[in-house]
């Protein structure tokens, strides 16, 4: 029995977006949904209760960093990445592939894997497809990934070619190693902006019948129009019956166009890395709390936002939050962050049920373009 | 009409230690109590939610740096403190005196008040004791105090006695100043470690007949044996109808000394400050999260603690968090230190209320050292 199941509950008729249910052995996750990233098993500034408070599904975890620190293994004798670190819900766990590949020089690509050292202390380390599902098993998350090299953009055709043809050798190797029945396994696609790239990956790795596909690769300094073609024309060639993944993105607007492409699951440190730095989301465009203009603003973050922080403080008391660098503002602004994703998955998700996501997406446009986004 | 009400519940028959209840414009508070510090109109790392889930029951904030920033006015036409941080309990707000002197080189005291440079930016500002207590009055806490001098440690008798008598004509002054009578103003007794001018400045304070008294001047260095005896032979010199304040002590067996001194109301950063440091308070002693040995220990941080960070945290992850410089560390360690002040308050009030506070206070010795507390 695979680890996971998962249902297409509704098809909007007006364009590829779909919705469903993703249950895992720790839950059961509405999609399209939007996982917020627990780098070093923690969603920087917030507890697992108000990630609850909040609505959120899954987390995902990097298994690079909790390899470097505090170790797989640790994690494994402490009962696993759940227990760890007080979160009973769904985890997510990256392969490494991506941290290991921003590594630059730190780091050495051969068929067998990848020799680099560590960004903490400078150590060697080894990781190939194998050790990959071996840390992953160890860390316990509910959905593990492929370990795949992630090319960086601009890259040669050629290159792109033979990466993603090791990502597949690699994606075999990785099914192989796999043990443990209570996990799902994805591939992730590659093959840069290079569309018959995408299309040999997307056949060979679904040949391999993985219980999930994801899109690598993406976010990687192209330009949006480019990313959000790719998406386009990668959905379709995945399995419909399987859960889409589009790996590391983005904005509100890259996660709108990568729902209506079809896609399912999406990641990305924005709202919380950006939160920490004072920029906030709002309905109407962005928003940066350092903005002088916000001193004596006694009004909430977002008028239309139900949050905790936009029921119960000003932009004025934000700001000087920032300002004065204190741990609230990292927790208050991070919370309004995730809450505005994960609302704006709700409101996909509704979309869809009701056949009206291009409407939606019109709407998230319009309202977005009536402010404009702050530096 | 007084802007509190203080009233004796309940006097230790055993020693010197009581227990009562002052009631605020913003709520009654049960002492002996602990005062969490919120310098910059926040507990730092706390929610105003979480303050109440821990039972702190008055907070305080500091007079020099808000002053600083975000600046007395913003706060004012934002509502004042309790709106402006989304706080509605009791807050006490110091006189910036112990901020201003603790500025060194950057200050220069007269008799009509103190110049100094802003720590922050080096701008010019000039604070007498009718400007104190005209920012507390804007700030708009419950209890305000006297605009004071607090002399170094150890500082000549003649510098001591000279200051004590600056700190007494300014109280007159502040007490002049007051406009608002939603607020109540302690006086602060100095005096430095010289008993006699502890006493002048206690008649001295008295007879002009404030709200309460503060013992300022402590903690800047003296020995502990020094601080305990100035706190014994201070407390019966105030009246004993009115709250008593040790202001900016202390470390948990400080507290203890105080409470069976007489002494009312505690403040101190220690538990927070410490938290952010990794130095976790127990019933036990004080540990370090840093240490190596916590690596694998799936215990809490105290067995007998009920807070929320016990309960669901161990110190194995708390210590993973520590290392990782997550934010999360500096959370949950000031939940727990707080936490271990405020019940350590609470099982005071209880002694005393039962008669058995210098049982209490033995019992609080003999477990403390079974332990001892690590570097």
């Amino acid at each position: 029995m695979p680890a996971i199941d998962f249902k297409i509950i509704k098809k909007d008729r007006g364009c590829a977006a779909r919705s469903g249910s993703l249950t895992t052995p720790h839950g059961t996750i509405d999609t399209p949904v939007f996982m917020p990233v627990g780098t070093q098993a923690t969603v920087k500034a917030m507890t697992p209760e108000e990630m609850r408070e909040i609505r959120a599904q899954i987390i995902l975890a990097n298994t690079y960093h909790l390899y470097i620190r505090p170790g797989h293994e640790l994690v494994a004798r402490l009962g696993g990445l759940h227990e760890f670190m007080h979160w009973d819900g769904p985890i997510l766990t990256d392969s490494g592939g991506f941290q290991v590949f921003s590594l630059g020089e730190l780091r050495k690509i051969s068929e067998e894997g990848v020799r680099f050292q560590s960004h903490l202390d400078g150590s060697s380390h080894f990781i190939s497809p194998e050790r990959a599902i071996a840390i992953q098993e160890a860390l316990g998350g509910d959905i593990i990934m492929c370990f795949d090299e992630c090319p960086p953009y601009p890259a040669e055709y050629d290159y792109v070619r033979r990466s993603a043809e090791l990502t597949g050798r690699w994606a075999r190797r990785c099914k192989e190693a796999k043990r443990r029945d209570d996990q799902a396994l994805f591939g992730i696609v590659q093959g840069g902006m290079y569309r018959d790239l995408r299309e040999r990956s997307a056949q060979e790795l679904c040949a391999l019948e993985f219980d999930g596909y994801a899109l690598g690769g993406l976010s990687v300094g192209e330009e949006k129009r480019l990313m959000y073609e790719v998406m386009e024309y990668c959905a379709p060639l995945l399995p419909e019956d399987k859960p889409r993944y589009v790996m590391g993105i983005g904005a509100p607007e890259d996660l709108i166009e990568g729902i209506n492409s079809g896609v399912d699951m999406f990641d990305c440190v924005m709202p919380t890395r950006n939160a920490r730095n004072g920029m906030l989301f709002t309905t109407t465009g962005r928003i940066n709390i350092k903005n002088a203009g916000y001193a004596e603003d006694r009004s909430p973050i977002d008028e239309e936002c139900a949050c905790y922080v936009c029921k119960n403080y000003s932009r004025a008391y934000l700001r000087h939050l920032y300002r004065a660098g204190e741990i609230l503002a990292s927790r208050l602004n991070t919370w309004h962050n995730l809450h505005y994703y994960l609302s704006l998955m709700t409101g996909a998700r509704k979309a869809i049920a009701e056949d009206r996501f291009t409407q939606f997406r019109r709407e998230f446009y319009a309202k977005k373009q009536s402010l404009g986004d702050e530096d």
